[in-house]
């Protein structure tokens, strides 16, 4: 399949805005949905749907069988040992502020370390200054160069013996390149800390093998890979969530409870307190087998091979700056052009049926490193064709036009 | 509308089990989905779908109009004051987590005291026991008589001067009747602390308006409420709202992010860090819009007959005990056949196409309290007729037979 045949998978795409054809280039905030995953959701209130791991009714069985399948997929998906490594979430968010909230405050004290790097999505950064605060850990940030990467040099500079926790996103929302986690979770690993890896920017993008990554914890959204909103994963060594507290207390996460205390399941039922994100689970579920149908490699390709020809056409614009190194991008471009307003330059393409994001994108301190306060970013995906990259050219000399006039 | 005819908009009680017509009695567990809900979340997906609060593309302010819609409905739904008093949780049990974690946290020190009952699913349990652990406040409980409820005299023995947080479920879960929430909120208020109502069980079946029940913060589920799983509602006081703070950090709850610091947006928005569970907010507001369009006094009319009909029926059958008191039940009759285990029950009943709930109902206190372990509950909603009693009763009757064979 092709990018042009899989588009006929999602319906959204077929609709068009201002008289214009949708040509939509935000899918690093937010994927579209195939059919199979609408589908799949539609199929499970319609067929299935109960509250799980409680009945012993057929539709409970059902809805139980189908959400513990989920895990065995995503388990399968990033490469896990066991699908008891694989905890749901509401989302990368909730992930990472578990592993900071949990883990971080359970081995960090005071004058601890916890490294990360300023291109860190706020996700990724402000649930460590939490934890730091409330451990009492110094919170330490891998220099970035002047196109916003950082070195394996820098990495080993700055994780010391004191470092409890490594943490960096896999791929940077902002730069699209990726960083080099398996390096990064050796230097961890001979300083006894952990690598704690965002991956809302990579899931969707790459073949994950976590266990070749070497990683400690992988956070990662459904929503950003074609799975419904609301639903997100967890990965943890086996041996480390075990160590962990829950953060939420509910129902069915629990063993005994007495009237002054409680003990807990085991994980990851532990962490999953309440009634699940059941519906959001199946349609992830459906959403990877999506994804594998058509090939992480082939999609990785495609994304690479699209970015790289925005990319090279981008930079013949006058007056365009793109950030970020000029290599290695995996599915966007980030950039600003001359004085206009980045939220002027949406707002244009808007005109034009070109939907891209503006704004600091969630990373405050690496708009500042650039010294910007804002910039575009047009971000790809599987369904996007060198189509919608012309149009997106076309609309931008557009934009230079209106705002030279 | 009846609930015959209401029944037709559920495609999934349109279903066979085991060659009989599906009896689904476990609507206290998870209700089931009208078309209306299943079609609104397709719809939205199929239309709208973007990431909120961050584009500026027309499916961005799309997402965001229907998402923010949603609040504006819920806020009504329930009688707050402002939209602002909203905030979107994963469920009623992340909703009470973020009470407990952050508010009692913030007016809980040594010797302060939480008063709650030992009726409270582990959801408004186990968060308490926490907060309390984590502030050195004591937990108290207000001690129940023999059918489970309490007096509203004994909440005004327990509730002192030191009492900052008084908790309770506006309707249990295992008896089905509704506690003295509007009294317990002018006791509470009286000594300055503040009342937190569980409203899992209520939200669906009654009209609850928080400013009438005077209630300072309620938590209740979107899915047992026709609404899709993975949403929940926290309503909080603004000026309560206002003053917690966050539990979970991310993108777009924020105002700042500096290398060492941060700060947040104002209330609600500052408690929903990350991509929000949009499409869930969309499917609970075309829940509610369903549900008003019945009209909430119509259904708590239904459900209080029918269950009202199912407890005379079932009493008249011997050595079936029903637990709580005999009058008032709002949607629920909890019981045991003997010495059948609970479990067999229900997997009996199930080979009969009768979906009920059998266990601890994560309310082990109160199984404590009635010396039982595990306990058999058929709850009732808007879908539900008198033939699905009958067919109870009859599964029921079956049941007994084949045990006592």
């Amino acid at each position: 399949m092709n990018a042009t045949e899989i588009r006929e998978l999602f319906p959204i795409l077929d609709q068009k805005i201002h008289d214009c054809p949708l040509v939509y280039l935000d899918s690093a905030a937010s994927a579209q949905k195939p059919i199979q995953v609408i589908e799949a959701v539609k199929r499970y209130y319609e067929w299935d749907n109960a509250n799980v791991h409680r009945g012993v009714h057929t539709l409970g069985m059902r809805a139980t069988d189908a959400y513990e399948a989920a895990r065995v997929a995503v388990a399968r998906f990033i490469g896990a040992s066991s699908e008891r490594e694989i905890v749901f979430t509401r989302g990368a968010t909730s992930s990472l502020n578990l592993v900071a909230s949990s883990f971080a405050r359970m081995v960090c004290s005071e004058g601890d370390e916890i490294v990360l790097s300023e291109m860190e999505h706020h996700s990724n950064l402000i649930p460590w200054q939490q934890a730091a605060k409330a451990s009492g850990a110094v919170l330490k940030y891998i220099p970035l160069k002047s196109d916003g990467t950082f070195s394996i040099e820098d990495v080993e500079q700055t994780v010391t013996n004191r470092t409890k926790v490594v943490t960096v996103s896999h791929v940077s929302n902002v730069l699209g390149i990726a960083n080099p986690v398996k390096q990064m979770a050796d230097i961890a690993h001979k300083k006894g800390a952990v690598l704690v890896v965002d991956g809302a920017q990579s899931a969707p993008h790459l073949k994950v093998n976590v266990r070749e990554m070497d990683c400690d914890f992988y956070a990662f959204s459904g929503h950003k890979m074609c799975a419904p909103t609301g639903i997100g994963v967890l990965y943890g060594r086996k041996a480390l969530l075990e160590q962990m507290e829950p953060i939420e207390f509910g129902g069915e996460m629990i063993d005994r409870v007495g009237l002054q205390d409680a003990s807990w399941k085991e994980a990851p039922w532990k962490f999953e307190g309440g009634t699940p994100i059941i519906a959001g689970a199946i349609g992830l579920s459906a959403a990877i087998r999506f994804l594998e149908q058509i090939g992480l490699d082939a999609i990785a390709e495609h994304d690479r091979q699209l970015t790289r020809y925005a990319e090279e056409q981008m930079k013949r614009m006058e007056h365009l700056t793109i950030y970020g190194p000029t290599e290695g991008r995996v599915g966007l471009v980030t950039f600003n052009m001359g004085q206009i307003h980045s939220h002027d330059v949406a707002t244009v393409l808007d005109t034009y049926g070109v939907a891209i994001r503006a704004g600091h994108h969630c990373c405050q301190p690496l708009m500042n490193h650039f010294n910007v306060s804002s910039t575009a970013r047009a971000s790809f995906y599987l369904y996007n064709t060198r189509e919608d990259v012309d149009r997106l050219l076309f609309a931008l000399q557009k934009t230079k036009e209106y705002f030279r006039e």
